[in-house]
């Protein structure tokens, strides 16, 4: 049995986002699994670094899989490209130690996600920015995520009601960069939470129109109670950037 | 009666092209048309700059319409982006002269044609480039893109095999760019025959990879035959990038 670490990049639009559910299969995972267990003649389980929503897209998400093969990687990666679908790219395959394991392996996570901050449509980035026309307050932004920044427990930024495990994570940086009409945030951290991503963005984004002051994200953190933070920013913005191991 | 200037910028992936086609409703101009007039409550007829084919992009197409309003710009503008579809956007709108005419006073063409240049899938930018996995030869195409400026007949370049006007046009330049793994082609002329810059392309394209020489250009334009010149390239590479008036 090889342990095989494969990188991918997808255009999250048309998918219900990474995770295998039961009886759709319009996830990553399934057209991954169903791709490998074809081309290998035995049944191939994935294991990504994390799930991504529905609509969010990966320039880098790392998963592992176990088969028994003779195809080199490189063989095994042309023939993974020649039968991905056109929105899911195959960027690398390697051996990996047997020990390997995608999820549990992660040490660091990076996302970005990006806003096209301008009255002006779009129309090649539609699909892969989220639109904010009115003015932002990038100082206010920064102020504000300096202080979401380190280790904290972040169930006030956390969509999942009934996490049972620790909420505790720690987000290295939070680096706002404007480029001309485009703003791009990006979240380095241990590990974030569902929507996690998402929420600090939306919280940010009402920082930045001036709808919260950059003081209130120390309030948000200790409450830890999701309907003290904002909005939940929508998935269309956001990328699994990089997997760090 | 006002005259206006129209700069758009689309995504061409799902429309037949820019030009109105009697039974079909699904073109650029159509779609702008029917807004207009119902926008404006009159009759409004649009001059592009020239046709865009099925599935080819624009960052600067330039359309004037005659129109009675009390709307200014700005007013009109917005009422014109409200309405106007997700993958077509207005860039500016601005009353022109009366004799403003986008068609007869067009005095130059940019149009840019992008190539991802890897065996590596770009699942971001599929639909707005070409993908050429095999190596090219950027200094034998720009030798061959030397030969193609110009004062030319460039009947070989047209795929209109009973144009009656002349084919005669003056290519200024044609820029070959790589930066990473994309290549980028700008065309810069007074004008181009129907599908001209596919049909350059898909030439150069041919020099690139080694099929024919750099030299053979002189051959090809002083054959003034179609079949002389190499194939047409796909619609989703290109751009109508700037009208110059």
């Amino acid at each position: 049995m090889k342990n095989f670490k494969l990188t991918l990049c997808y255009d999250g639009s048309r998918y219900s986002g990474w995770q295998r559910q039961g009886n759709t299969e319009n996830t990553i995972q399934d057209k991954l699994e169903t791709l490998l267990s074809r081309l290998l003649e035995q049944r191939v389980d994935v294991n990504g670094s994390g799930r991504t929503d529905a609509g969010v897209h990966a320039r880098g998400q790392v998963c592992s899989f176990r088969a028994e093969t003779d195809l080199s990687c490189e063989e095994l990666l042309t023939q993974i490209r020649r039968y991905l679908p056109e929105d899911i790219g195959a960027v690398e395959l390697e051996e990996a130690d047997q020990r390997f394991h995608a999820r549990l392996n992660a040490a660091e996570k990076i996302y970005v996600y990006r806003i096209w901050n301008s009255a002006e449509p779009n129309v090649f980035e539609r699909k892969f920015m989220t639109a904010c026309p009115e003015p932002l307050d990038i100082e206010a932004m920064e102020k504000a995520a300096a202080l979401l920044c380190g280790k904290h427990d972040y169930t006030s930024f956390c969509a999942n009601r009934h996490m049972k495990k620790s909420a505790v994570r720690t987000v290295y940086h939070i680096q706002i960069e404007k480029k001309g009409n485009e703003l791009k945030l990006t979240f380095c951290g241990n590990g974030f939470l569902y929507n996690m991503v998402r929420i600090l963005t939306g919280t940010l984004l009402e920082v930045g129109r001036g709808e919260r002051s950059a003081e209130s994200m120390t309030e948000i953190l200790e409450a830890k109670n999701r309907g003290m933070a904002g909005a939940t920013a929508p998935p269309q913005g956001l990328y699994l950037w990089k997997v760090i191991y």
